[in-house]
């Protein structure tokens, strides 16, 4: 049995801030999160990417911001059930919170955070019949570690962002790497689809347009694939398909806890970003309000704002002194 | 006559950033300010002080906050009107806003973006009767350039973090430093205090407890004070006398222009941050409501809300096509 101050479900930049400013507070806090790694989308989805618009960095790669709020958090020692999903909650006659995992993990807490970004991402999959078979045996829907892939044969399809980064990101990587996409149009950015065309001109991309994966081969492991083009069919050999068509969040067990539900996100007011459920408070893109915007900058401020009422949940009414770090620093807390 | 899409009074963290996320909408910025350089109380009050609240940033000195902003919005040539204060407002008859400042400059825009922290900064002042008569000429009550009392005689006065930071700071400046505090306890950080004793101790600094400043001496220029200590009074030589009694904000002019104003804040709407009159949004520390907690990261939240409805209102009710910048980029806007 974990018991802590804050149970925060999600380990995302908004989840990992809240544990900061808790601690300005002197709250303890345990993050929960799905993934086996801390940093939500920033760290699962898009690692390598630049983002512009974190106030005070022009530019940072999403990762280099996760570990800076890692680095920020530090002094706070939270714990981290990590590679867990938050299943079921229940209300003690205490008043508190007593959650449990898949992996039948067991937290009790007076204040929740759900800080679950847009919920639990499950890759949006296409609609081929043997696909499942393969999935750990030469189908990935989410790459972890490139190197997986050095010298070996692979196709990607797809016609979006994820797609086509990937695309150029592998073609120095694989030994033989080939795009399918359905149509004549890309979704990604053009920039990244102009330098797609670049790699095939190069002859280090084969790219079949108005095509798609139809059939999946090869004994327990993936070793060709069927391309479905235009009225032609053929074959080509590959160790691994990647379809890359972007993940699908899905709200998961959450739904069912008797919150406050506005398409798929959690009605929160806007004073403390308390749901309907008093001691239970949602921060980041699950959340939901009038002028809402889903950045992470939003996720930040939100967290500050509930870890407030938090203090007063879990000190009986008592209100937290304001102080600012400028003043009296971190260490000295 | 200067015209654009939004004029932001105040160029601190808060107004520095709304012209980032105003310029992801392709809308122009004029950032009035009171002080001479960007900043506001970064740059002018605690430059050198780190700040650990910023999110992504364990630890950053106030200055390169505000130089990293400064950064971040280079892209988006913003225009600055710096040193003048905002004095007047005109509604004309297009609905457009017209600005007047202490300089006579005129400015028009559709939107006006309210950013002033705690308004214009003035310095808390020791009541002796000649004071006023020696600014300028030996009283300072903000450092703007330590060097300037390199090798000087300077007297402090004080008991905050503002005058025992400058005397750990003015230390190894100064020729000799004296500080005086009409009481025996310190409002500063316990840590300041013990090293501002070790300073004593050290004989790099004189500290009289349970003292004045009485009385200021000199001809045109400061040559000594008079101190009031206990029953006693004596003079010491000094070329400058600091009384660091922190600064106190006043809302200015602001104030006259009708809107809703509550314990010196302007009353705004959580949904975008608008005050009472249609156009004009406050944002950052100047404004209030529920739960409003005076942080720059809550004011950078803020900002991006309010340019949302800016941009509504500059285009006539069309709704700001929502963007991440990991997928778009800035330069490609």
């Amino acid at each position: 049995m974990i018991q802590t101050d804050i149970v925060i479900i999600g380990a995302g930049p908004c989840g990992l801030f809240c544990v900061f400013e808790a601690g300005l507070l002197k709250l303890k806090c345990h993050l929960v999160d799905y993934l086996p790694v801390p940093g939500g989308q920033l760290a699962e989805i898009y690692p390598k990417k630049p983002i512009y618009d974190i106030p005070g960095h022009p530019e940072i790669l999403a990762k280099d911001l996760v570990d800076n709020l890692l680095k920020q958090i530090e002094p706070f020692k939270p714990d981290f059930t990590l590679g867990e999903r938050v299943e079921t909650l229940e209300i003690l006659p205490n008043g508190y919170f007593q959650l449990s995992t898949d992996h039948g993990t067991c937290l009790q807490a007076p204040v929740i955070m759900i800080a679950a970004g847009l919920g639990c991402f499950e890759p949006r999959k296409p609609e081929i019949s043997n696909l499942i078979q393969y999935e750990k045996h030469g189908v990935d829907y989410i790459i972890r570690d490139p190197e997986k892939f050095r010298n070996k044969e692979v196709v990607i399809s797809g016609g979006g962002d994820s797609a086509l980064d990937w695309c150029l990101y592998l073609s120095n990587i694989c030994s033989r790497l080939t795009l399918v996409h359905r149509r004549k149009e890309f979704r990604a950015a053009p920039e990244s689809v102009s330098k797609m065309h670049d790699l095939v001109a190069q002859g280090k991309l084969q790219l079949f347009l108005n095509s798609e994966v139809a059939e999946l081969h090869g004994d327990h492991h993936l070793s060709s694939v069927s391309i479905q083009s235009d009225d032609r069919k053929f074959s080509i050999a590959c160790d691994y398909f990647l379809p890359l068509y972007g993940l699908s969040p899905k709200l998961g067990p959450i739904a069912d806890w008797g919150l406050g539900i506005d398409k798929s996100a959690i009605v929160v007011d806007t004073k403390d970003y308390s749901t309907n459920i008093p001691g239970i408070f949602a921060i980041g893109d699950i959340n939901t309000y009038d002028g809402k915007l889903k950045l992470i900058l939003c996720g930040f401020h939100e967290a500050t704002l509930a870890v407030q009422s938090a203090f007063k949940i879990i000190h009986k009414g008592q209100k937290p002194s304001f102080k600012y770090t400028t003043v009296t620093g971190i260490n000295s807390l």
